[in-house]
């Protein structure tokens, strides 16, 4: 793929390095906070392509903490940081139709203006407080977690009391929690197909985070953490790698 | 209103024992459990209207048990029974746009085909045996008082760590979970406004009655037993009367 | 054993009614309240024996609705009647060191002085109300239960760290939370010893009761609720005849 | 008190290091994760004294990394290390009844037993895994802190039903959890008394760890999670430095 970019006519570093010193802004967008140090502190890495004025923009969802490191360490150099993480999985990607979470910079922002609207359906601006992206982010999806907990004990249910579940996903499709996660996720519980589209260990690690950070700001979340325990309880009987829908599982056995 | 129907050319029994001897079907919609057994069971009450032969649609929302009652007490006089209560609200009804749900005579449920048409959108048979749409309609409560707990746990959070909740509410209009619930109700308490489009005590009612359901059917349902005991908090706090929407006042007190 | 009563010289009426017209005061203590209900309203039952200033002392462990039901008849009747339901199982009955918790009419409790001092070691009224011990063992056991659950996610927690169970028993046995609840519950998991000393389901309908009571109260019990929803899953799994140490299964499963 | 102990024998180091040259066995106990790390790895810190066969024994209670960390490094530059953290607070201590937990090295556990028998009732050896003390301290502090919570909501409806809370702590006193922890909390909770002898975040910080332990093991843990969330809202209440009878506070709020 990254061929058909080179005869387009981009330029290709040897490195992380090379790549921010030909570029006035960099977009970043890896797997998890390992992976981001790794490309921003390694050896040839990005902080080392960093001088003043560069932009560097990290759409990685990683936690609070390393998001702070990457931000400081570039700006030490001189460098603009912004924070933005993004909303939707696949299908929104391919569509451009993402939503885009940022904090930090604010003129970087507006000077992303061009290259957010080729891939998102809209982007906010979260203020200048680097981590106000990211705990957006962990608010959206505890809310989701939760829901699809709570979706999967209904299910549930469903077959204990002897209804058809074909006909709840009817009526839920049909009524006021109609959805696309609320229409997918009834369907995969139906189907019993549990391929990844949000993997479920990622979903329980986004719930511990969104715990904590309830910890440290001193909110009580009776709902979501009882969730949070739903999805321990599938990651023992083996769904880590499967979608979030297979928190059925644990709400049926 | 009833003046309307009338000069329509409609017939005005002077009490339900008369209306169900001069009907052929009778459709009942009231408040509760104890308007609908003072309905059928009261003097000159729908049963004693009731002869062989004679249908009787309910479609109050109550408990399974008492509508085991009215069906045992209809069918006993030779009457045929249909259990129907409705999904939606106030705007749904007005526009035609509700959701039946059915347990009971198949034929009647087919006869009731073209005054189902009337006012609903979706109409469904859930099998024969009383107590399946009640069954159904408290699934699909919980799901939805769960999903609103969630959502008020996650709007408490975000004003705790200093995010705008109109950006938490506009995210999840434009995400995976935008549906009217979401939509309304992260609005409501944007807004602060908690006049009850679906008073807040009787989906702390729903919610228990869909405990004691599981506990029937040996189901855990560890995140709505959460979710009903924020729901009991908000009761606690006053807002027995306002809408479901005001469990956020318990999530962030 | 009536036998030998009867032999150290009791009398022995042929129904409840000829054995509350013989006595001024009597005890009674069935298993639940089906069994009370028949023996006061059944024929030939104790109401049809009360005159005016005959003393009548409930000692069954019974929903609250039941003894109000109870009280009132008696009462009208012109008999005087006592709450007293008992604190403690098998052992301490041998030993005669139970607890009484009594309301109602508090004359009648003085006069049960002596009956009581040979039963228990401490008797307690708690007020005139009817209702208010039952109340009372609800709590105590809600507290009970809730200790048993998290007992029991602790030792299933310990195996799961590769602990030796024994060591977290013999800890507890030595620490502030020593009492016969923990050491005996903490043996009985060890040794997968579960015959019933309180029978799990009851257990269970104790927690149900105590959840409905704090509905009623608008008092919200999440970790009660909690607990519940866990020895709903040990029944899910069988152990509904099995002692609440059975949780355990619930909790390791 | 340093100089008493002067006066009667002992040496008194000017530094850490120095005090680990002079003994071959040291004991270290101080406050928390940070004053451990200061200690051993700080200027002048114990590792700098530790040479082949030095002994090292860790009575603090801290996180099992910190635990890893000290560990490791004191064996690598050849010295004995000992995991020792003990149950029991102020009385305890003073009249010499503590319970130490122990992992690590066995040898080293056995030439304690002079020490541990001076200071502790009961030591127990838990196996060469430098870890398993510490989480043998955690699954205690849940269980306690969750019997706690329980304790609380108890109390809490008690008052809510119209009973006196001096009769449920009396009921409970007398019944099969009579143990040190619910006499003395319970009448914390009457005399609405909190000062700290185990402050009310350090139960919360430690509910936190057996949550993140029953994480990383697949434990679900939904009674603990519950209680852990109503330590939040009595933090958030301002019971931080309280003890932790004031999740009291939480409960009835």
């Amino acid at each position: 793929m990254c061929k058909e970019f080179i005869s387009a006519g981009a330029f290709k570093g040897n490195n992380p390095a090379e790549v921010v010193q030909a570029c006035d802004m960099t977009f970043a967008c890896v797997s998890d906070s390992t992976a981001v140090k790794d490309l921003v502190f390694g050896n040839f890495g990005v902080l080392q392509g960093i001088t003043k004025g560069k932009c560097y923009i990290e759409m990685s969802t990683i936690d609070e903490d390393t998001m702070q490191d990457v931000a400081e360490a570039i700006n030490a150099r001189g460098g603009v940081f912004l924070e933005a993480p993004v909303v939707g999985s696949r299908v929104p990607a391919l569509e451009g139709q993402l939503i885009i979470l940022a904090s930090g910079d604010r003129k970087l922002f507006d000077d992303c203006y061009t290259c957010f609207e080729a891939i998102a359906k809209k982007f906010l601006f979260l203020g200048p407080e680097i981590g106000g992206a990211t705990r957006m982010k962990l608010i959206v999806n505890m809310i989701m977690g939760t829901t699809m907990a709570s979706l999967a004990e209904g299910m549930a249910m469903a077959e204990k009391v002897g209804l058809d579940q074909e006909d709840v996903a009817e009526v839920l499709s049909l009524g006021s929690l109609s959805c696309p996660t609320v229409i997918h996720k009834s369907q995969a519980i139906l189907n019993q197909k549990y391929d990844p589209h949000f993997p479920l260990m990622h979903q329980q690690k986004d719930l511990r985070l969104a715990l904590l950070l309830g910890d440290k700001v001193e909110q009580p979340l009776y709902v979501a953490s009882a969730a949070n325990e739903l999805y321990k309880k599938a990651r023992r009987l083996g769904y880590a790698d499967s979608d979030i829908a297979a928190v059925y599982r644990a709400a049926s056995s």
